[in-house]
């Protein structure tokens, strides 16, 4: 186990800004537009806490080494889901899970994993997200079809 | 205390169609069409988070003796006000416990009692959805009668 | 529905040490040992804490009519089991549970209920705590009889 | 420490009515508004709550020494945060903030401390009622004036 | 996205005693000794959940495709985590999660991950019982080693 | 409002080191050897967690202005509390409120506070803490005392 840095070591001096920048540049990568958006949503409210989700969380957490960035995802769709009252966060993280490579099928899979853990409610709320993004993005499998995908009786 | 089940035994054989329409018959009886509803909408989503609703949820769990219909809406309406967030799901066992002969005093007074142990906040939040709930159904108690169901010093 | 008490009015004048008195023989009669050892713990750092368990939650809550005392339990498990990190409180209510009349099988059942909403962990942290409250009064079942209440495959 | 109330001891006799009329004093001069609206909604649905928030709450709670209204409603803050899906109640409680003299500075610092303590998605959902509020009483920041108030790379 | 099941179709009968027995050879897999302790020491309180921990949550869910069993680990530790109060069960999905292939340098930075979504307290929580599990299979890095390991200014 | 640090600018560059240095100094003054201690023991499970908890929570969020030291543990122990759970992390905050000028009477009064939002059980846990600190530190009032400070009726 090592936690060094893969871009910045402890001897590196780093401005705000270039930790901000750093962030930037992860953040469009992993979460994309939904991402930015929120950002640009705390200017005029806490443009700090603004930085610290650019700096911290995405300059400092999301680009070490050590997990790839779909497990990320993963491991943060399971965070959301339990936490409940989410689902914002769950609509941008979705998006990035998409984004950094697990399918949809994987999702759905997990929000179904997460019915044992978190209970039947939540497990519902995170895969209405899941609809909803799927949908907007075109992903949404086709219910109609006929075959294995239609609910108990009906396969 | 028993553990043995009253309609499936350890030795009776049973298909995931035959769970599922075990479990459709018990959501109907309790959840009526609010269950049914949220089972049509995973269709295209989760259908085998529909099936686990549906076929572990009601057919396994809520199908078992040991405790009564009503007093399984009770403990859930104890569940769902603590989780927090879990106000589409309070809107259906709201209206299951009515299904199952709960009376609109005795779900007002246990999310009065939740207070005690989940706080104000999360009482509000679930007796704002038996507000919605009993007025869709005709049974919210008219504010405008006079006498005792007035607030505090209009009593 | 009405919010009469059956005891209290909005014109009886009643002091604190009633109110608190009023709420000791309900504590005493529904908690018993349990419920006045946590208010005795508090008496060095915080009695007005205990005085509010007390007066308020007991005196002014528990006695209300509308929801049976065996009924308020109910709800109460629930709530605690979902909560989570209330073991302590799960101990004294499951107490309680047995004192106002619930059975040790429909505690077990609500507990199994439980799975449903609030997932799996939580209802294990809730069994376990009435396992040790069920042998603590020496209502455990024998896990040694032959017959129904040993887990699937041995049933 | 001491918890003898300043306005109440207990040998004054106080009715219902009475303590619910100290609680609607609290009230006014805290939550304003947003409190009585919150105890008007409850009326015909369940006034018992109403009278317990109004008389139980502000009258004995929020009303005892110890402990400065500012300060309560910075605590009030972090668990309302905390709890997650208490967004109606942050409403309230940021509107309350204000109005017992904590300066918009102080709210947003506490709620972006809070990432620290309940992770970013709860910070987020908290600071975006904030925004919410403050544009409500013409409070926001304006967020294109120059300088420091931007995020990061924009300082 | 397909619901089929790979080892149970819709059509195929099963009794509760295959289910449970397909679910103990999941559970022997993924988390080997821990869960066997936790159904066994459910057989004298609630051998039903012990039933359901194993023939639904191992049987029917971990035993499907869409996931890979390090992913439902992964997805697994972020909800115990972020649920908070799930220790015991973190204890058990630690061990599981090296069990079915996740190296304890994935394991520390998702905990370290979750700091971001779930605060600092709950990932101080998760990663000390982390560490417990770690030393209990001789799996805790040196601290003494010289190097990158060591917490800042010693880097 | 203004988010301007005042001790870092963002074109000032400071090294991992410099930020984990100054956020030693800042962990010491608020937490002492509690927080100390948390950091040591994570040294050899994950000392990158410990250098976030240093150098981001305590050298980037707890060193900014806009809001009291005190302050910010007042909002802490709201949310600690609140999030259940995270007992040992009130420990090391109760004695974080009593090192930057919170009184014991204050602490008491800001837990009982939480009895309104968290419910009684979150309340209670918080508490216990709090009399476990107090008593370590030789601050737990003397409960064999006459007069106000014991529960109700002996008032």
């Amino acid at each position: 186990m090592t936690s060094a840095h893969h871009t910045v070591n402890d001897d590196v001096a780093e401005t705000r800004k270039d930790r901000f920048e750093r962030g930037m540049e992860v953040l469009g990568r992993v979460d994309g537009e939904g991402g930015r958006r929120v950002v640009d949503s705390l200017a005029d409210i806490s443009p700090e806490l603004g930085h610290q989700v650019v700096a911290w969380a995405f300059g400092d957490i999301y680009d070490r080494p050590g997990l790839a960035p779909r497990d990320r995802q993963l491991v943060t769709l399971g965070m959301l889901t339990a936490l409940g009252g989410c689902e914002p966060q769950l609509d941008v993280h979705i998006n990035a899970a998409l984004n950094v490579g697990l399918g949809t099928e994987e999702i759905v899979e997990a929000l179904l994993h997460s019915a044992v853990y978190c209970g039947i409610p939540k497990a519902l709320n995170a895969t209405f997200v899941a609809k909803k993004v799927f949908a907007e993005r075109g992903q949404l499998p086709d219910s109609d079809r006929p075959g294995p995908a239609q609910p108990g009786p009906a396969h």
